[in-house]
């Protein structure tokens, strides 16, 4: 199960929710990208590119209130608002004046700080969202391992946005011959982003977690995490914390 | 949460996962459609059609020794394969000559059979499969409630056959405006059928169970299981066993 697949073709599997992360998890020595589009990954990714210097995500509400004790810079949201009290939420936009340049901040969110969560027993586990996209697929390429592409989505629903995103890594890894032994759920997901890959806006206006950003006037949020390649760097758990790539 | 939901807009949502079924079974007055296309709904289907009483579902092997012991006429597979001393498997075809006509069956597969008992908890739970696809759909569109559509996938993980005919079922349904509240599975599933509908047996060629009984030489079970509406009838589930909704 944990051999080594250097040099062999390697696996590639959209794990739809955090929920069957068990499910496909058989191999330890894997490399998990963990995505949730809506809004954590693309803001651990800004806060990456503000300059933070690490971020500890937690699962729960109860961590967060500790660390927040402990004097930490907290950020907490669930359902898509800010909790009361914390310092930051998880909008992208939040950190684009770079007030935590420096900093280790703490976050929690509904999804994407779960699902992390999830995939700490795999031996590599990074962040990925479409505005750190092309610097994923390079991460994941020069890596020597399967790669599991796990979608946070929505309280273990299957989502829209998570799933394009996840496709959209399929279709670029899956040029290279050594990424070609693809799950049933990487060919979907492939397939959905083929369909929507020129107007992924569109492709999502029908999706629950736009409609439920857009009732709530995220509309710019969400360009913001469908605008590819706005960041260089791949935060990377080390631990129990986030670091940029390029300072590991 | 258990309201009549008469006149108003069906929840429409596909389960990717047998184990994700706690997620989204939030109404217990919902009609949950079990999919298991190759092979198990579309053998049961077929066992329907060549005239069985009724056909009783189980889990475990534990469960379907027993049965065996008390002198039923019980299908065992696991991996694609018929267990050895068992009465026959999950080939559809092995319904065609009606050796079984009258008879009650016991029944347990790898994934299908298992999908049926997580669904007992909902008040209507049915059998799909592309062979009784426009039954399926009317028998939905008369019942008033929310609609599950579950797919077995392969041990817990999603699978493409499985997603593309809850995407046909969503895709004919919808038409209809009371079933126009869809959840994010349900818009990919009908995105992917949509993609698919033209070659169903092409744009499965990559398919891991395609490709699972492709080597197991059942091309032509394969074929059965994607040729729509070759029967009426729609096996119904009431207590622990299968009926046909015309002997209901």
């Amino acid at each position: 199960m944990s051999e080594e697949s250097s040099g062999n073709i390697r696996k590639v599997e959209v794990v739809p929710s955090p929920a069957l992360f068990p499910v496909y998890f058989e191999n330890p020595n894997c490399i998990v990208v963990v995505i949730d589009v809506f809004r954590a990954t693309s803001a651990i990714c800004a806060a990456f590119e503000s300059g933070i210097e690490s971020l500890i995500p937690v699962a729960t509400m109860d961590e967060a209130i500790a660390y927040k004790e402990k004097g930490f810079l907290v950020g907490a949201e669930r359902n898509a608002e800010i909790v009361p009290g914390f310092d930051f939420g998880n909008s992208p936009l939040g950190f684009k004046d770079g007030q935590f340049k420096g900093e280790t901040l703490v976050l929690t969110t509904t999804n994407g700080t779960k699902a992390v969560e999830v995939a700490k027993p795999a031996s590599k586990v990074v962040i990925g969202a479409f505005t750190n996209f092309s610097a994923v697929c390079e991460y994941i390429e020069k890596e020597d391992k399967d790669v599991l592409l796990l979608c946070a989505g929505w309280k273990g629903r299957f989502n829209l946005e998570d799933t394009l995103f996840a496709g959209a890594v399929v279709k670029k890894i899956s040029q290279n011959l050594r990424f070609t032994d693809l799950s049933d759920s990487s060919i979907a997901a492939r397939q959905m982003y083929a369909s929507a890959e020129g107007d992924l806006f569109g492709f999502l206006g029908e999706s629950s977690h736009r409609k439920r950003l857009s009732r709530m006037n995220m509309e710019e949020d969400i360009i913001y995490c469908l605008t590819l390649d706005q960041s260089n760097i791949v935060p990377v758990l080390k631990g129990d914390k986030i670091w940029s790539d390029q300072s590991l």
